[in-house]
């Protein structure tokens, strides 16, 4: 059994593998387009550089290990056709995306852009508008692994935790759980909305003025999922004519973010490039998704975690 | 019985004592300076307007409430001396400060003062370094309310707690607790040191260079109690010779921190101007300590909820 890992993993994590599964041929750190790719059954990668032509290509090819967590962005109804099984890391993201997002909540409550605005100009200013996180009430678009834990740790802070989802279904750490259509006569209630959807069909332009006319004025809107959410126009206007407090953005519609986009420097605006799931421990983690996969498609079990149905696209 | 209160209440808060206290008689809004005071028998009081002249001129004083957490500037053994009890608000601060713990904790893990640089030059940089806080360790100096909230926290976040106080006895939300005696053997194991420890006797200077010599070199040192813990000089030497990571201070030996101490433009530390105590829900909160005492004293009942030991200094 050949296995080709596209992307760079570290020597010890190398000979770990190679020792562990010793029946395995490995072949490390090859670029997709550096050589032949039809003897590997199993291919290792972040997911961008797999194209139809590379499909074509890749005539043993059985498995795809995506090592990312979105997967839209790939040939799927080719992968579909060809019987390629596909799973993905969902989950691996869910640590450091949560921490990323309780980090902004909490940043912005205490105050910590401004004080460090202040520390620069050596002043010493205590009143500043701080809030209290206990006692606000979230609604989470994309109450899964992540959106989950994002809810567990915001009901730790004392937060009442609204889920919002296709189905409606009941989700882990959500006080409540919404569908999508009922949208618009939750958001009046939420002090934060954070999104961490998928982009799929259904989740493309979900997000409409009428959903920012909903919020609160002083409501922060978070984006850790897809830029597709919602237009940029859409969230300029709500942020320029005040529908709502604050946003935390950091996907886009077009990224990287152009350097003409009015959202660099709205003053209610914190931007960051597409960073929220970032972890030194990236790697680390997906070779844990990869060798429990492994060792199930070694036994002849093709019920792999994670896997993606190409046609949902998740 | 009447009452004085020194520091401004909202005129809504106002009535609603003044119509669930009929029998008492209130005076609100007044400094301490402004009149007689020797008829009220409770001073309601964020306690820096209580000198040794006040307590001669307070004939009827039996109760100071304070409604703030360190009393350690008031005339305590005055205090002591004439009977009077003194009780104050401990446990308010510990929603709003475990918040700011967390919100710097965070912000710094997740590199947000970093991107919030990026986006002022409308830099798109995926390329920041972010670490994970789940899996580390926190050393919390004073495990007491405040202190056990944030152990509570971060151990929703998956991180161990260390509490460390004079007695060693075991604190809630604490995977192990330790004496001030065992601090340098056990600093080596923290990721994070935070004191949320008030200034008496035992804490003054209790950080020597020896603590800071036994931390990581990639610690973060938060100090959210007294800045007399440790002096300025040891600590901007710990900073600049890299003995730690970073530093994060509310307060400082001296208040204002003056404009020529180094800490403020040291590029791993972050200043803030003791706030993180701050909330738009003090007053509201310190009232419901009040009410609550004030009602255990009508009935004769003087086992206050945080008594002071006036001797003690907590």
């Amino acid at each position: 059994m050949n296995v080709l890992f596209t992307f760079k993993i570290k020597d010890d994590q190398m000979k770990q593998l190679e020792s562990d599964y010793p029946g395995i041929e490995f072949c490390f750190n090859r670029k997709i387009d550096e050589g032949p790719i039809d003897e590997f059954e199993i291919i290792v990668t972040y997911g961008e550089d797999i194209t139809t032509k590379v499909l074509d290509r890749a005539k043993s090819l059985k498995w795809l290990m995506v090592a990312s967590a979105g997967v839209e962005k790939m040939p799927l109804a080719e992968i579909a056709e060809k019987g390629i099984v596909i799973s993905n890391v969902r989950g691996i993201h869910k640590t450091p995306m949560a921490e990323t997002a309780l980090a902004h909540i909490l940043a912005l409550g205490r105050a910590l852009p401004k004080l460090a605005e202040q520390q620069k100009q050596k002043e010493w200013n205590a009143k500043v508008r701080q809030t209290e996180l206990r006692g606000s009430t979230a609604l989470i678009l994309g109450p899964g692994a992540i959106g989950s834990e994002i809810g567990r740790l915001l009901q730790a802070f004392g937060v009442r935790t609204i889920g919002c989802n296709h189905s409606g279904n009941p989700a882990p750490f959500m006080d409540e759980t919404i569908q999508f259509g009922g949208l618009i006569s939750s958001l009046p209630e939420a002090d934060i909305v954070i999104s961490v959807l998928p982009s799929t069909e259904k989740t493309k332009g979900l997000l409409t003025d009428n959903h920012f006319k909903a919020m609160k004025e002083t409501a922060v809107f978070m984006n850790f999922g897809r830029g597709d959410l919602v237009k940029e126009s859409i969230l300029v206007e709500a942020l320029k004519n005040g529908a709502i407090g604050h946003a935390v953005l950091d996907v886009f519609e077009k990224e990287p973010l152009p350097a003409e986009s009015d959202l660099w420097s709205l003053p209610n605006v914190t931007i960051s490039p597409h960073v929220s799931s970032h972890s030194g421990k990236y790697i680390e983690r997906a070779l844990e998704f990869f060798t429990a996969n492994l060792e199930k498609w070694q036994s002849g079990d093709k019920n792999l975690t994670n896997l993606i149905d190409p046609e949902k696209g998740y």
